[in-house]
């Protein structure tokens, strides 16, 4: 299991603290596994785990073989949990340059489009496509959410453009509501192949249906090894006790909003982590952040960020408590040299490898965070695989609805969501939201 | 100038508010401008911009076109601004992806490195760069920071061992203190070409030295225009009134600070102004981060975050504030297209530019905050140039010093940032850092 390590934050708060919530954190776990509280028809997420490999996993690692074997770019449209949940997951198990080494059938580049408005992001997508065989997956419950449907429309054409209308269509995939829905409706007009996102599956609760899994299956991540981990991760996070590091992450950052923390900033030593940081934003903002409550997630990557974030973090408000995401070394290791005229005075560290020096750095961050009046949170991963990448995913959700719980708000509506849209449909005069 | 429209905010300050800070606003401006408080050996950044080409320009304009030619990736050694403000720079001018269309010589890839101590990372680095031409700047005040240290130990000896050490000292850059430190030191003896940091100025005030300035050049930046935006920025944004919108970023964050408000939520609609964020965030909260004060610096990226961290601004609790950056539209313009089915609804933005979209979104998102209970400062920026760039650093550099002294503390230290590595070198066994 994941390590919750809540050793230093009994500066802030106390063991009877905690003591004291347990009885609610019980009751708020409860409430998700038994779907008892204000939500619970978005609760589809718990049941996909799966210890066996589905007839749907089966055609998505099917598609993703022949996207791979036809295409030198893959395109995922989607906004939200469609695109963080599989940008997350391809930045965190082959790193933030993955698309450097890509871009050849068998290995394709991986991009995302239909997640802003912007025409330079646009523009840039379009250059990065020219020339290249590309296949592309919409993902969308409805169809219409304004920043995939307008990338839809477009490179539908372009594939159209460039491969005729029976040439495009084994090219493009979509990933929708299993019944309604305007991109349900042009799938089957055209003779897409589809996948689905369960109704009852949340956009930043989704990155274990197709959503995520078909991007992730292109990049080259095992399903089987993926749900497995989720899987396993089920059943060992349903410990209903103090010993469940679920219990911990949600209760202690529960109490330490409560003592007036008002950011969790979310660190890791590990620069691939990055986006994973971005979709835990998504999760855990989005479903707490209503009613006037709630921890604004924030994230920092160290060590670049120590010197950046750091004196802040040091010294600033003491309005944060921080969670450091750890992972074991991964290999190969690397040692630091010997230096002859050793003038950067770096030879106390020859024969030491990186990790090491790492380590130190994580003892000596941690060390000098708590002196500091920082409660940090130490969430120790173990070693990164495919079984490890589905275990985090569902250990975050988890987490997240339990603590949303605790927080007394809904985990599962987003209905502040709603206001920019409106507005922006006014002024964009979509039929049916006509100025007042 | 930049257009600073603080009309969003009055539901949180007054006028009268504002006008009562006017004297403190002015104070703090004339400290910074004429060096009258705490912080003042490091003022050396308000010298740097230039109408004029100066011989360091012209030898780092020189030292690209050579690494350019003679390179397939150059490799950018350096931590806390010598790494956020170049690759700031970077993104913003040729966006995120600007990687995947380099590699070759006249158009070489630019890598990080130095900025962390992940294994994984310094692997992947090493992959990158597997077979090609490629050259190095080790950037660092001293040459002793751990971090960009070791990659400079690892970088030269790999250069050397590939070009052997003639062949490297033509690959081999550094940016260091004029006179003192290690990498000043090893230059000398080795006889590589060197471009300087001035002792009075900070890491986070580098960008427009030789740290930022060489690997923009190698990217493609004209550093003639830059230094004139910067100059010309100077010039422009002493003026001494609220007419200065330096005044009024400053002023009005700092009494919505005063109001309460923890978080400032830097935000802008276009994708590539992602890593000026986080070089925003080190300006600012390392300038403010102190003595238990300070707005904490936090960014998002629009829309995709309005679908993430949308909810949270919107109905979470009430202590943020917001800062809006926009930009011009760019070109080529991209417009929607008309469909015959119309099944995504989108027809009636048919003939609509993406930037007519974008435009209507920006706006509804700013009714949504404001009506929210989220002030909104709007920082539009004009046109994206090279001109423009030097503007921006030069903009939120100065208008970083004056909030920091209206805040009460000095900008220029981070008395923060040793804690962690005192801690460090004392588990690594540093010489002179025993443990006690």
């Amino acid at each position: 299991m994941i390590r919750v390590d809540v050793s230093n934050v009994w500066g802030e708060i106390s063991l009877p603290d905690l003591l004291a919530v347990e009885k609610d954190t019980a009751a708020a776990h409860a409430a998700v596994m038994e779907g008892t509280r204000p939500g619970n028809d978005f609760l589809g997420w718990l049941n996909l785990p799966t210890f066996e490999q589905t007839e749907e996993m089966r055609r998505i690692d099917d598609a993703a073989k022949r996207i791979r074997e036809s295409s030198e770019a893959f395109v995922v449209v989607g906004i939200g949990g469609s695109y963080l949940g599989p940008r997350a997951a391809i930045e965190l198990m082959y790193g933030p340059n993955y698309n450097l080494t890509r871009g050849t059938k068998g290995n394709p580049q991986i991009f995302f489009a239909g997640n802003g408005l912007s025409t330079r992001a646009w523009n840039d997508l379009v250059r990065q496509l020219e020339g290249k065989d590309f296949s592309v997956v919409f993902i969308s419950k409805s169809g219409t959410t304004t920043e995939p449907a307008i990338a839809t429309r477009a490179l539908r054409w372009m594939l159209e453009r460039k491969y005729g209308t029976e040439g495009a269509r084994s090219r493009i995939f979509a990933i929708t509501d299993p019944e309604k829905g305007a991109l349900r409706q042009m799938a089957t007009d055209e003779g897409w192949e589809t996948f689905v996102i369960p109704p009852s599956v949340g956009g930043r609760f989704s990155v274990l249906t197709a959503v995520g899994l078909l991007p992730m299956a292109v990049a080259g991540v095992n399903l089987c090894d993926l749900m497995m981990g989720a899987a396993k991760a089920k059943k060992d996070y349903d410990l209903r006790s103090f010993e469940n590091p679920v219990w911990l992450y949600a209760a202690v950052r529960y109490l330490l909003y409560n003592r007036g923390k008002a950011i969790e900033l979310l660190t890791s030593f590990e620069p691939a982590f990055k986006m994973l940081g971005g979709w835990w934003q998504q999760l855990f903002g989005e479903s707490e952040g209503k009613e006037g409550k709630g921890l604004f997630p924030a994230t920092a990557e160290f060590t670049a960020d120590l010197h950046s974030l750091g004196q802040m973090i040091q010294q600033g408000q003491r309005n944060l408590l921080e969670t450091m995401v750890r992972f074991t070394p991964s290999t190969p290791a690397v040692t630091v040299g010997s230096d002859v005229k050793d003038l950067d005075g770096l030879n106390y560290l020859a024969g030491k490898t990186l990790d090491f020096v790492d380590e130190q750095a994580f003892r000596g961050t941690l060390a000098a965070h708590v002196d500091g009046g920082v409660p940090v949170i130490i969430m120790d991963m173990g070693e990164l695989s495919d079984m490890k990448l589905g275990e985090i995913f569902y250990f975050f959700e988890l987490s997240c609805g339990v603590s949303a719980y605790l927080l007394g708000v809904n985990p599962f509506d987003q209905p502040g969501v709603e206001f920019y849209k409106r507005n922006m449909f006014q002024l964009l005069g979509k039929p049916g939201y006509e100025k007042k």
